[in-house]
């Protein structure tokens, strides 16, 4: 198809495309860092260096942005879940502190700005707009499945007692793993990160 | 003090305090259900019908207003953990129970539009604003020492087990509670809470 396109329009759909990205990975920065508020989406105009005038170039609404940077984290984060938790070579167990630790690392890689997107957005969003709330939720629901497939995994190799319910734990861990972000961001430190990792594995969970 | 001014003045020193109050209470019930935002102070003024032009005879600056509202929010909390926690008629652990029923009635006597003041401007404002990063963060400790006493209260009563470590046990309540608040918010439900609560009990405490 785009063969049959001119030369300039090609470039300019190229172009057009290109700064479509850059706003969509702007936004993401922003938003695990905070909300939209007052100043998000301008704040990604003039960090990418598109006039204001010109958003609705890029997108047809400020909601269509937002999913679009939602998306965008969420193929982010399944493609670092895919690197956690499809390798063989931990044990579940092992993959779920792997999950704790490279949380550690990115949040103070950033210097604790940066919390999770889906977080920061459910706290801002969750009262004011019903097409965010349900993606936001259905994300975390997704996390959720993923952790419960490696929790089972983890019951079934005999790391944790057979009678464990993978899908309450799962959902525990997410629960409360917004709020250690949060927290995390609040005291711009790892350690409630560490402290709620180190009580899930030694209380929460009952190894065998 | 009062008796020596003139009486108009004195009516509109008491008006003033009224407004005052109003744009208080009312900042306490909009950062409740999110943050500032693109609109938060605005709203604020439109519905307590205070010109836009007018804030600044009100409050230093929105730094002064934003501190004003946390700490209007602490005092309110503080009562009710006053009542929760003083109340001898319940063991330690009853207490406790009850601390998570309240918050249950309480966000959904809202429609659970109302989290956590504290964690909403947490989620928007860590990044930002070292004052207020400072101030939720001594919040969140406080909170955490009211928990910590019930804690020790119940190791000391029997309610669990001897070498349970107390201000651990509520550091984790406290990380992971904020995250409860903010999930409850996002399905519109209680089960969050519960949940929460539930592990919190039946795994995390060592009840004897």
């Amino acid at each position: 198809m785009i063969t049959t396109l001119k030369p300039r329009r090609t470039a300019r759909a190229q172009h057009r495309g290109d700064t479509r990205r850059a706003l969509i990975w702007c936004g993401t920065e922003i938003l695990t860092e905070r909300g939209f508020g007052a100043t998000g989406i301008e704040e990604v105009l003039s960090r990418v260096g598109v006039p204001k005038g010109s958003f609705y170039h890029y997108f047809p609404s400020k909601q269509a942005f937002g999913e679009a940077v939602i998306q965008n984290y969420v193929e982010y984060y399944a493609r670092k879940m895919d690197r956690i938790f499809d390798n063989t070579a931990r044990s579940p167990l092992e993959q779920i502190a792997e999950f704790v630790n490279d949380a550690r690392r990115g949040m103070t890689r950033y210097g604790f700005r940066r919390g999770c997107l889906v977080g920061n957005l459910g706290q801002e969003m969750a009262s004011l707009n019903e097409p965010y709330r349900e993606q936001l939720e259905a994300v975390l629901k997704s996390w959720e499945a993923r952790v419960t497939d490696c929790l089972e995994h983890a019951i079934s190799v005999g790391q944790l007692h057979q009678d464990s319910d993978a899908a309450s734990l799962s959902r525990f861990f997410w629960i409360g793993w917004e709020g250690a972000v949060l927290r995390a961001k609040l005291m711009r430190s790892d350690e409630p990160l560490a402290h709620f990792a180190d009580v899930f594995f030694d209380r929460v969970l009952r190894r065998v």
